[in-house]
């Protein structure tokens, strides 16, 4: 068998075997298999597709192409969630602590930002001091001991994964059910958690468009993560317009804390705190409505805030940040983006997010360094009725760096017509835990 | 626009805009598209084909994407003959001579082989001391003193084609029509043939393995030829088994000779000689029977041999292995390759090209050297009756080298059964100059 044979197999249509599929993740792992024919391979698969078969054995040899994460001694039911990305997507600062507050392990693995969707990586390093790289053992102690935890894949997790994501990238074959489900849950896989939340977003924001495509894709994952034997759930849910109000590392983590606070109430904080229900009831066995009522009371009560002081004080961060928003500084520059006629205003997520690149707040290549201070607070929302003038973001830009290119990515988001843009829900479908 | 856009239209199913098909090339040519993304360009158009404008724009943006070849000065016109590779395809070694020996100039630029398919540079170098490499003067000069000049091509003409070509080898990427026909036909419209005769190969050794689908193939390079003002003539013809008797370099050169001698009468002198005459019809303006009558005289009256001992010297190899054929010494080891049972034979010509590569006498990699006295003679074809024990082939080995792996390929490569097959007819089609 040679890798060319299998390239040429998927080509013709075939499902393949579970032989060739090992042996082509072996080959991308151990360098045997060229950028140019790795390509082919998921340029081919975007064509063919896969069956659930195959794409299993995808998943499953990606998992072990590479060190997998040993679960921490500890004799409880650890939950994750992950998203496949969205603008102004926080739901991670909020959902850890208020799991932790409620009892619930919660020791993730998160990423960084890479084009338009920001990551939790970054976001967490606008804490003075706060390090995303933990030894294991320092990874379980802080899991046993304050309840959560979140910390950077090592480069050993699916060696596999990281050279396919880095192809697909340039190749434009990043949009195909079974590599984006395979990619997701081989690291999901290669970890420890018990639980997993999966949110996939749909839209104009996502890789995905549309939200039936999105169920199919949240199915997908939902059945190969049960399959190997893991407990499942997932939301689809709507990324046209961003998730919160501000796109900026340090804006982001401001907006976190004020859901933790109580003093936001959006389309973030609703996510946010209905995510961590949907992992309360499967992990706790609770009803619903106890586990939403369980969520709220962990933010009411400022347990969940006092979580994440816990945590970013654990991993070395200045925890008096979230008390004091001087530390989490925004850039000095300010521009308003204005509405330019009258009408009903409705809002592009991917050019915001873009914008925020622009401005220096996120990444074009994995090596670029990130401004935590830039980026923008989004004033009107999808839907509201605007007027010529009326100021609908307000951006922070760095002085010493022209903001002319992100302004123009930032007006060219708005669209102002006569007619009220339907409104997609915020949550399009839930898969619970115990579905099938 | 961006490489990742053009992939990304393609991958849609957009026919793609000139400026997009011209962006592309120059960005494989200048190195800005990575071999990822000529990989996922390549696969794309294999699953959605291109339009006759597209296939136009890339030939073109192909054919200018490094130097061109200035026609000689001479006041003639020049022939040329392309075949898309075979096994024991030797007729440029024919055709050559022929068409000069009949007064109609042939400085044609050939290749290497690569994979199971010999190459006419790699034959020509069996004659001791011949050169292929020649400056744009001596070939000139050659042309017009001896009327034939067969050379190799810088690495300056078609960049973008060697670079796709790369790509495409070892990516399951070459069986397209288009990218077949833009690659073929680029390099044939950088250089400066008047009339050019293309053979296309269908069947088991080819990249195309139907009829109908090599003729689509054909019509799609004469047209791109027509509309590049070119006169075109093309024939189909099957690959099925090899097209002469003798594999490998030093046997091919012979067995030509021993057309050139009018010695050899088999598939390989009725092609030969019938390709000679449709390019003495089209550049003559002959009837057919005319140019026929024309080709059989340059053989019979010894003019073509001649021309080949002029065309050797004029090119510093020695013209006494013309007639001296122990100057084209074959390989010292040998062994025979035998009937399993009675039957009909049916031959396979693709393992025993790769017998061949397996030998010594081919290659692998570019960079391969070729081992010129190795090879085989086949003593048996398709369709005849054979007895258990009877030999097939005839192997000539490097006693230094296993020769185990060929000889099991070569095995391979003949299969008895009680039935007659089907025996193809060797032109299956034939595309004359004045057609449309």
């Amino acid at each position: 068998m040679t890798v060319y044979d299998v390239i040429d197999r998927k080509k013709r249509g075939f499902a393949l075997t579970e032989e060739e599929v090992r042996f082509f993740v072996r080959a991308v792992a151990d360098g045997r298999a060229s950028d140019a024919q790795i390509a082919a391979f998921c340029m081919a698969v975007v064509w063919r597709g896969m069956t659930d078969e195959e794409c299993f054995f995808l998943t499953d040899a990606m998992t072990h192409s590479g060190e997998t994460i040993p679960c921490p001694r500890l004799n409880v039911l650890f939950a994750d969630k992950h998203s496949t990305g969205g603008v102004s997507d926080s739901t991670s600062l909020v959902l850890v602590p208020v799991l932790a507050a409620c009892g619930v392990h919660c020791a993730k693995y998160s990423g960084r930002g890479l084009g338009h969707t920001g990551g939790t990586l970054d976001k967490l390093e606008s804490f003075p001091g706060f390090r995303v790289s933990l030894t294991a053992e320092e990874f379980e102690a802080q899991a046993e001991r304050v309840g959560c935890v979140i910390a950077g894949q090592t480069a050993r997790i699916v060696p596999a994964d990281k050279r396919m994501y880095a192809v697909r990238d340039v190749t434009a074959t990043v949009d195909s059910i079974p590599l984006i489900a395979a990619s997701v849950m081989s690291k999901k896989l290669a970890s420890f958690a018990d639980v997993i939340l999966l949110d996939v977003k749909y839209g104009e924001g996502a890789f995905v468009h549309g939200g039936e495509e999105a169920v199919r894709l949240a199915r997908t994952m939902v059945d190969l993560g049960r399959r190997a034997g893991r407990r499942m759930c997932a939301c689809v849910t709507c990324m046209d317009q961003p998730l919160g109000d501000s796109i900026g590392c340090c804006a982001e983590v401001r907006e976190a804390i004020g859901v933790l606070r109580g003093e936001v109430r959006n389309d973030l904080s609703e996510l946010s705190l209905s995510h961590s229900a949907l992992l309360l009831q499967a992990v706790l066995g609770i009803s619903a409505e106890e586990a939403a009522r369980r969520a709220q009371k962990a933010v009411d009560s400022g347990a969940a805030l006092q979580k994440l002081r816990e945590m970013v004080a654990a991993q070395g961060g200045d925890a008096r940040a979230v008390d004091d928003f001087s530390l989490l500084p925004l850039a000095e520059g300010r521009a308003w983006v204005r509405a330019k006629a009258d009408g009903y205003l409705r809002v592009a997520a991917t050019p915001l997010g873009r914008a925020c690149v622009e401005l220096g707040g996120g990444r074009l290549r994995e090596e670029d360094a990130v401004d935590h201070g830039v980026g923008l607070r989004l004033l009107r929302r999808t839907g509201e009725a605007v007027r010529a003038g009326d100021p609908l973001a307000e951006v922070y830009f760095d002085p010493e760096r022209d903001p002319a290119g992100a302004l123009s990515l930032i007006e060219g988001a708005f669209a102002v017509g006569g007619e009220l843009p339907p409104r997609q829900p915020l949550v399009y479908c839930t898969i619970a835990e115990e579905d099938n």
